[in-house]
């Protein structure tokens, strides 16, 4: 599983400084969260294969995260796509896009559904074989939902050297990674956890940003391995975070501290700072594993 | 009075190639027309103080003429704008941008206007002191209009040297721009066009974008200084031209052949051709005094 950061900062997007948008990978599965002005150009500037995204999470519909997304819908139709394309985010975002495809008579050519969120409780949005996604309410001026990628516990691997030496034939091979006791011909069980060796642990990611400093946020993202805060102001700008419902990087490592998460990731940093290191030096006061977003950086998480 | 290309190819951005948006500059006006997704970031690049910009034309709501314009509207509020800003485009555009504006809860400090357009013959839509803005009604899939810049006749020019050999006095010059004759103390008329010179030719500008070859247009744009016209395709694709009503480069000369213009400027370029060259030397089969237009490049007229 891995993040790839195509903007990190808020508000008006820059010549080097984009708006909130990433990649999220796991397994075959490619995710795209936000979509600031400008996204589909950094999808083509990472070389990212983007006809593979066929999910879009949208937190909230603030420009800086949502701007860029008319643009990928159309492009997507421009280049031919026929997957269908799923896009989850808060009431209103269908009558935005579909106000546009209408007016400029581009319907898509590919199956556009829409998933609009407006429940204030966390609720599960998507699910496959591999993943779970759950929104993660925040606390912002508008409805805001931050999302938590969690991978399911995967099948048991093979021990080769004890199927080998039990001389287990190929076609039992799938029940074992699922779990099943082997019984062999001359009717002795051999149990799985001979054969088998357990799953690599499942893997989680909390993408909370835009909010305010927000606790309630804690039980769920708990444990995570990587969490990835917005942090748009340093200490110095506390009163500021405060009116505009947004956190410094200070209260993005006190939420990591609480939670217990793995690692701590900070983003949506306002571009009025121009040394990005204190955003680290006050988180750090509070939680000690964090890094900073970094455009364009893939994070294996 | 000068245009600066923003961005001249069509359909999807590329990280090198933007969608249509330029600025024109004619004594204290700043306009722009069409705003493709980065309109702002390509502003900030060639450090046009874009807070100078009070009026906006939007020729037609495909999206990579306009993506761009929330964006940008949603920057200005950001940016602490308090002038009022006019947008003049095809009717539906105030709902695509209050909708955005309603859902975010971000409505502009400052005042928006907008001019929706739905006529089909051409109309005077902006005028003030030195210039006025006609439509071109444009033959393309959806309502499409060009836009025709027109300097006013200015005031005439005072001539120095005879107004110092006459002693005419400072107040008096006001009068002598306008064209009146002048009475000296002694009750002798001295005509206006010996105490003046003839005001500068005033300068047209004709922005043709997105179109079918589409003659109709011949009569309002004759002998403009600078016709920008679309030449999405080169001749190896003219079927694709008329299929999607677009215009081929040879046929975008044969307009301004046709027109009697000063100068022709293509632009509109599909990204599938790497030598531009080609639009040039297949324009000039038709008309002879072409250029290509060139992101970054200012032209003056």
């Amino acid at each position: 599983m891995n993040v790839t950061i195509l903007g990190c900062h808020s508000a008006t997007p820059r010549s080097n400084y984009h708006t909130t948008s990433q990649i999220i990978e796991q397994k075959n599965n490619m995710f795209l969260v936000d979509c600031g002005e400008g996204t589909q150009v950094r999808l083509r500037e990472e070389k990212i294969n983007f006809s593979r995204i066929k999910n879009i999470f949208i937190s909230h519909l603030h420009g800086d995260h949502f701007y860029g997304l008319i643009g990928l819908i159309n492009s997507f139709k421009l280049l031919g796509r026929s997957l269908d394309l799923n896009i989850f985010g808060p009431k209103g975002i269908k009558e935005i896009i579909t106000l546009q495809l209408k007016l400029s008579g581009s319907w898509t050519n590919y199956k556009l559904f829409f998933h609009e969120l407006n429940n204030t409780k966390s609720e599960l949005v998507y699910e496959n074989s591999t993943i779970k996604v759950e929104t993660i309410p925040l606390k912002h001026r508008i409805y805001t939902n931050g999302f938590l990628f969690k991978e399911k516990i995967g099948l048991r691997t093979i021990n080769i050297d004890t199927v080998k030496k039990y001389n287990i034939p190929d076609c039992d091979l799938s029940n074992l990674r699922n779990g099943k006791d082997y019984l062999d011909i001359n009717g002795f069980i051999i149990k799985n956890d001979v054969l088998t060796l357990s799953p690599k642990k499942p893997l989680s990611y909390a993408f909370c940003s835009d909010t305010a400093f927000y606790p309630s946020i804690i039980d769920q993202i708990t444990n995570v391995d990587l969490l990835y805060h917005e942090s748009t102001f340093l200490n110095t700008h506390k009163k500021l975070a405060i009116k505009t419902l947004h956190s410094t990087a200070e209260q993005a490592g006190k939420i990591a501290s609480l939670a217990k998460v793995n690692k701590l990731m900070l983003g949506h940093f306002s571009t009025r700072y121009k040394d990005k290191n204190q955003f680290l030096e006050q988180a750090k006061k509070e939680f000690d594993n964090v890094v900073l977003a970094i455009q364009g950086k893939k994070y294996v998480i």
